[in-house]
C-alpha cells in the first residue's frame, strides 16, 4: 500500500510520497498549524471536530441541559464510552479499558492493586530512565503503602535478567520518552509471567501511535495519556487497562462515589464495581472528556496497521536525511533503527540540542527538548506529509550551517513542555 | 441593605424584594435556564463569560499556539491562578491553594498527608453521615496505607465529643450534602487543636455558598469542589488547600511530575515543590479547568458577605412558604432554622420525595432526591430571584395538591445526580 521506504534524497521526491500517501486526506481532520509541528508526542494537535463538540457541550449540554445532561447527554458514559474509542486502538478485550484522572493518578490506582495480587513480593522492577513522573508514583507509594516496597530500577536490557521471584510487578513505558525505544511486549510480559510477575505497561507513548495488541499479548495492566498521539487536548483525561481476567481481583485505594457498585445509592461503605469500572473515582472533567472522546473519532476509520507503516516510512526517511545532510555536526542518533524497537519518534543527542531546539521553533519547526541533551521529534503520521520532514531537516541543516543557535536568545532556560 | 427578612406571602411580594435586590444584576452574568433551577449545589449554572473562554482555549491556545500555550496562554500556571481566586473566597492566605485533579483524589492527598504529620495516632474521626465517597476514601486509605487506621464515624453531635488524644484527624464535610447543616469551623477547629488532632475540612457545599475564613480560624488543609456553587462547570477540578503553618511539613504520595520542585528537569528522584504546589500531580486537565477559572471571575467585585445575606434571606422565605403552604402534607424540614448552623439548600424529608422531585423536575423546577427520602434544593443567591422561590413551591403545592407524584412515570428510578 505504502511506497517502498528507499528515501528520496530532493524535496520533490518528497512530494510525489505525499502524492501516493493512501492517508495523505486524514489531515484534512486536523486544523492545521502555520508551523511544522514535530511535537504531537507532547500535545497533539487539534482535530477540526473538537471545537463544535466542546462548544456544544459548554453550551448545550451544560448551558441548557444542565444536570440532566449526565444521563441525557451520556457524561455519565463517557469514561467507558472513550474507553472504549481507546481500546480498539490497543488491542485490548471489551470492557477493560476507561478513561479517568490523570496518567499518573490511575498509575497509582494500578501499581496499588498490583501488589496487593502479589502479596509475597515486594519488588517492583522499572528502568532506571524510565519517565521520571512514573518514578515519582513508585516512590510516593513506597512511602505511604502498607507493603514494603523495593523499586528495583535498571538499564532496559537488564530487565529480563532482574526478572527474579522476588519480583511483584516490572512497570515500565513501552516507548522510551527520550530515546524512542520500544520495548516488545510480548516477549517482556511472557518472561515476567514466567517467573509469576505482573506487567503494568505506561503507554503514553504508544497508544494512538504503534500497533497494539495488549489483548493477544496476555497483558494485565496499563495506563497511558490522552494527549499525545490521541490528540485529546491539553491535560486530556489518562485512560487505564486492566486484563478481564484480574478485573474480578483488582482493589484500589482511590475508592471514589464513580467506582462504587451503586454509586447512586449513597451506602456510607465502598462496594466495587463490577469489572474495570471500579477504577473510577471522583467526577470527570467532562469538557476535558468529552474533547478526547471526540478526538478519538479520527482514528474510527484508519487500520492502526496503515498508520504505522505510514510511521515507519516517514522515521526511515528523516533519518537518511539526517544522515546524509547533517554528518559531521555533532547529532548522535538515539532512534533504534531497527523499526521492531522503535516508536513513533526522532531522537537526536547533541551537546547544543536545547539552543538549537529553540533555534528551529523560531524558524517554524517546532521540536521540544529533553534534559539532557536530547532533540526529540514526534512522528504523526496523521497530519504530517514527508515533505514536512524534509522540510524540517532543511531547517535544521540552516540553524547548523548559519550556527544560529549559538545567539544568547536561544540558549536562555525556561519552561519547556 | 437587604431587606428585613419578614417573608412576603405573595408572588408580588416577592417581586418587590427582587426589585430591591442590589444583587439582582449578578444573574445577568449567566446563562439563565428555562427551568427555576435549585440544583445549582450540585451543578452550577453556565456564566457567560465561559463559552468564549473555552472557545478560545480550544482553537486559540490549543489550535494555533499548541505546545507553546503552555507557557505563552499560562497553562502551566492555572493550578495556582484558579486557586488564588478560590483562596479569596474561603478566606485562605497567599499561596495556600491549588487546583487540581478531582475533590476525591484530593481528600486521599490530605488525608495522607495529614496522618504523616500525626505518627503516634491511628484515628480518622468523621461524620457516619458524612458524603459516602469521602467515607469511601478513608476506607480505601485504611485498607492500602502503612498505618493502621482506624475510621470512627460518629454523629454530628458527637465529634466534639469523639476529640481523644488518639485523633490524628477530624475529617468532616463542613455542610452536610442531605441536611444542608453546618458546623462551626471556627469552634471544632479550635476543639480539634486542644487534643492535639488536625482538621480536614471538605467545602464541597460551603465554597462560594457561604463566608469563610480558614486563616482566621487557624484551618489546616481543606478540600472543595469546582462544580457546584462556584460553577465551574461538568466535573470541573476540584482545589485543595493547605495552611502555610503546615506546608513545609506535607507530604503525600500521589508525587506526580507537577508537584516536583523542578518539573522539567527530568530528575529520577522526586523532590517535593515548596509550598503547596507540591499537592499537584500529574498534567491538569486545561479545557475543564480554564472554565472554572473563567468562571471563578462572576465572584471577582462580590463580597461573600453580601451573598450570604441574601442566601439566608432566600432560605427564610423558602422555609416560611414551605411552613404555610405545604402544612400537613408530610413534609419535615431538615435544614437548621438556625442560620449560622446551616449551608446554602433547603431540605425536606418525605416517604414521596422521589416521585415528588420527578414531577417537579417535569414542571420545570429542577431540585433534586438524595437517599434516604431528601429533596434537596440548592440556594444560589448569585443567580436566584425571590420569586422563583415562590414559584418553585406553588409548583410544588400543585404537585401535592393534585398528587401527580403518584404516577408512574415518576416513581421509575434512574440515574439522579
Amino acid at each position: 500500500m505504502l511506497q517502498p521506504a528507499t528515501p528520496p534524497l530532493t524535496r520533490s521526491a518528497c512530494e510525489a510520497l505525499d502524492a501516493a500517501d493512501p492517508l495523505a486526506s486524514l489531515r484534512e481532520r486536523f486544523v492545521l498549524p502555520e508551523s511544522i509541528y514535530l511535537d504531537g508526542n507532547s500535545l497533539g494537535i487539534l482535530p477540526r471536530a473538537v471545537a463544535d463538540r466542546v462548544a456544544g457541550v459548554v453550551t448545550e449540554e451544560w448551558g441548557r441541559g444542565l444536570i440532566g445532561s449526565w444521563n441525557d447527554a451520556g457524561w455519565i458514559h463517557l469514561p467507558r464510552t472513550a474507553g472504549a474509542k481507546i481500546g480498539r486502538l490497543i488491542g485490548a478485550e471489551p470492557h477493560s479499558v476507561v478513561v479517568a484522572d490523570s496518567t499518573s493518578v490511575n498509575l497509582f490506582k494500578l501499581l496499588s492493586g498490583a501488589l496487593r495480587l502479589r502479596p509475597g513480593r515486594r519488588v517492583i522492577l522499572t528502568e532506571a530512565g524510565n519517565f521520571p513522573s512514573d518514578l515519582y508514583m513508585m516512590q510516593g507509594l513506597a512511602e505511604f503503602a502498607a507493603a514494603d516496597i523495593e523499586i528495583r530500577a535498571v538499564e532496559p536490557d537488564e530487565l529480563a535478567a532482574a526478572l527474579g521471584d522476588d519480583v511483584a510487578l516490572l512497570c515500565i513505558t513501552q516507548v522510551n520518552y527520550r530515546t524512542g525505544a520500544m520495548h516488545d511486549m510480548r516477549d517482556l510480559t511472557a518472561k515476567a509471567h514466567a517467573v509469576g510477575a505482573l506487567v503494568l505497561w505506561d503507554l503514553a507513548h504508544s497508544a494512538g501511535a504503534v500497533e497494539l495488541d495488549l489483548a493477544g499479548c496476555g497483558a494485565d495492566l496499563a495506563i497511558g495519556c490522552g494527549y499525545k498521539f490521541l490528540n485529546g487536548g491539553p491535560g486530556a483525561p489518562g485512560f487505564l487497562y486492566v486484563s478481564p481476567r484480574l478485573q474480578p481481583d483488582m482493589r484500589q485505594p482511590l475508592q471514589g462515589w464513580l467506582g462504587h457498585a451503586r454509586p447512586f445509592d449513597f451506602d456510607p461503605t465502598y462496594e466495587p464495581a463490577p469489572g474495570v469500572d471500579r477504577h473510577l473515582c471522583g467526577t470527570p472533567p467532562v469538557l476535558s472528556m468529552a474533547a478526547l472522546d471526540e478526538a478519538l473519532a479520527v482514528f474510527d476509520d484508519v487500520p492502526m496497521a496503515d498508520l504505522r507503516a505510514k510511521c515507519q516510512a516517514q522515521i526511515d526517511l528523516m533519518l537518511r536525511l539526517i544522515v546524509e545532510r547533517l554528518d559531521g555536526r555533532g547529532f548522535s542518533i538515539e532512534t533504534p533503527p531497527d523499526p521492531a524497537a522503535r516508536g513513533s519518534q526522532v531522537s537526536l543527542l547533541h551537546g547544543e540540542a536545547f539552543a538549537i531546539c529553540q533555534a528551529l521553533i523560531a524558524r517554524g519547526v517546532v521540536g521540544d527538548y529533553r534534559e539532557p541533551g536530547i532533540l526529540r521529534f514526534g512522528i504523526t503520521p496523521l497530519y504530517l506529509r514527508y515533505v514536512d520532514l524534509w522540510d524540517a531537516v532543511d531547517q535544521l541543516v540552516a540553524v547548523m550551517d548559519e550556527q544560529v543557535f549559538l545567539a544568547a536568545e536561544f540558549r536562555e532556560r525556561a519552561y519547556v513542555t
